[in-house]
């Protein structure tokens, strides 16, 4: 068995919890969550699983490492390097390989380069094995399309998007996204930084030009508001016709000026409304040109979760310190306790 | 610069060595063919590229081993496993990792597991990896599927196919398809084992049900023959109306009798006549469902020669023993020696 702590315990936590308990060979021994109002709680009851499965969220981090002495950590608890730093450095500490879903840990050198060599060499230090992952970065807009690329004699442009419906998400989503304001507003939110778009474009660049040699030598994103000509709504907001729906948020790899990896993730609610479908597309030009369509997109959710899960196994075998997803076997689905 | 030996210098042979060229870090210092007709010219002249390389084919396969100390042999000769072991075993007595494109190779415990024993324990005793790959089996109906249930949390059934057009090849290729047979004589062929149709089912489905713990338990096939409604014509061969154009070759692996993963590749010429589109499809039920296609196809021969490569790297750092594409890392495209 391996032993597993959830450190995260919000929407993609919870789900991670749920799946560990669903897979072979996977034991939860430990949740942790600082929240008060989650911390101190069964994870049963936190799942709404309608029992109790006598593992407590808690608040003290570091005791939970030292009493439950868990194998691999799964961290999620924000995007960002510098907040899963210390996390990391504490579970390297005790012993743990570590998997986090922070979108910049997927490929941490390029936003965080400083901490990303102390994480590396704590790792090294410690003989554990820290890798970041998700569905994007992590998968649709990179390691997919690495894996593609295997096929191929000579990459010369790659193009990629990834359409997606944010109609499931809450309040953080919508804000970030700029959804629901007024084009004016949104512009003025980019350029103060509070409508972030997607988080993990030059992380994707970053793997797929350092795997292929692609030479990129500077990324330009552009953050587009989605202006809806038909009112949309959700469960928990309205957008009038004129307003915004969603980012059209695009990321160019340049050699010497010129684009060789085209990355594009319109982020919105209810795109069918305007007879957009959703999916996942790559492009690759080269020998043999390759087009590749995953309809409906692989939902961000459920495979964020499962790919965090998936690679347990993978970093508990590889060799130390920090990873990407192309420094890892080919991913896979764990088997579940109850056989198909 | 890895040293490289290409063993079987046919159609896939001379694709490997012409991209081995073009390669950065790869050297091609030998090349091995026995055949009369082939042996003895420079590897140029066989490439049809207008200037030698210094590279002599010979025959003397273990005198070309020992002088020319290979890190890493191409191996390219048969599609079956009884034919490929001598060559791999006097490859890895030689001290040299082996990539082989036999299909039998993609899991040889399938159809000869003694033989895949050995080789496994030969290659473990002089420290050498074997790989068996190519595009199909090796990746579109195993690799790629593999990668893709890596964001699936379970998996109760996989349905792929590849629709392909043979035109572009021989007599052979025709011959063992069953293409320019009336229909009985087709059926005749399936039964006398004429016919062969794919080979490489019954191995991708092994990779996937021991990956994904699927416990097949069975696997059965069925060829059928594409019979044309309207005349189809290559360079090689002509087809009338009510005459085979191709062979349509199913395989199903069952547990407990019901069909858990099915694979279907349709192989024909000139598939456009009658309106059918080629590529390459993969449907996987579970959490989540997944509908990828990549059209057209992943070209077979283009893909073949460039994963073959591709994995060369990846097999001289993997640990030894024999290997199938499930236990190897992401694949990835080399760099050119020129850049883009």
């Amino acid at each position: 068995m391996i032993r597993i702590v959830q450190w995260g315990c919000g929407a993609m936590g919870c789900g991670m919890m749920a799946l560990t308990l669903k897979k072979r060979n996977l034991q939860l021994v430990g949740a942790i969550d600082s929240r008060m109002a989650i911390a101190g709680r069964d994870v049963g009851e936190r799942l709404e699983s309608g029992r109790k499965i006598g593992v407590e969220i808690r608040s003290d981090a570091e005791q939970v490492l030292k009493e439950t002495r868990p194998d691999v950590v799964l961290l999620a608890t924000s995007s960002f390097t510098r907040d899963v730093f210390e996390p990391l450095s504490l579970i390297a500490e005790h012993g743990a390989d570590a998997i986090t879903i922070a979108e910049e840990m997927a490929a941490p050198r390029v936003k965080a380069p400083e901490l990303a060599r102390r994480l590396d060499e704590l790792a090294l230090a410690r003989g554990m094995t820290i890798l970041g992952t998700g569905i994007n970065p992590g998968f649709v807009l990179d390691s997919l399309i690495l894996m593609l690329t295997g096929v191929c004699q000579e990459i010369t442009a790659i193009e990629a998007a990834r359409v997606n419906d944010l109609s499931p998400y809450g309040q953080t989503v919508m804000r970030t996204q700029g959804i629901g304001l007024a084009p004016e507003e949104f512009r003025r939110g980019v350029a103060d930084g509070s409508v972030d778009g997607h988080i993990g474009f030059a992380e994707s660049i970053a793997m797929l030009s350092e795997r292929l040699n692609l030479e990129i030598d500077d990324v330009v994103e552009e953050k587009a508001p989605i202006i809806t000509s038909v009112a949309r709504e959700t469960a928990c907001i309205k957008v009038a016709p004129g307003m915004v729906a969603g980012c059209n948020h695009t990321a160019k790899g340049l050699r010497k000026g010129q684009p060789v990896i085209t990355l594009n993730h319109p982020q919105q609610i209810l795109p069918q409304l305007e007879n957009q479908h959703t999916g996942d597309f790559i492009n690759i030009s080269g020998r043999p040109e390759l087009h590749l369509r995953i309809e409906p997109e692989i939902p961000g959710g459920i495979g964020t979760v499962a790919i965090a899960v998936n690679m347990i196994p993978a970093v508990l075998a590889a060799a130390p310190g920090l990873k990407m997803m192309s420094d890892m076997p080919l991913p896979y689905c764990l088997p579940n306790l109850k056989a198909i």
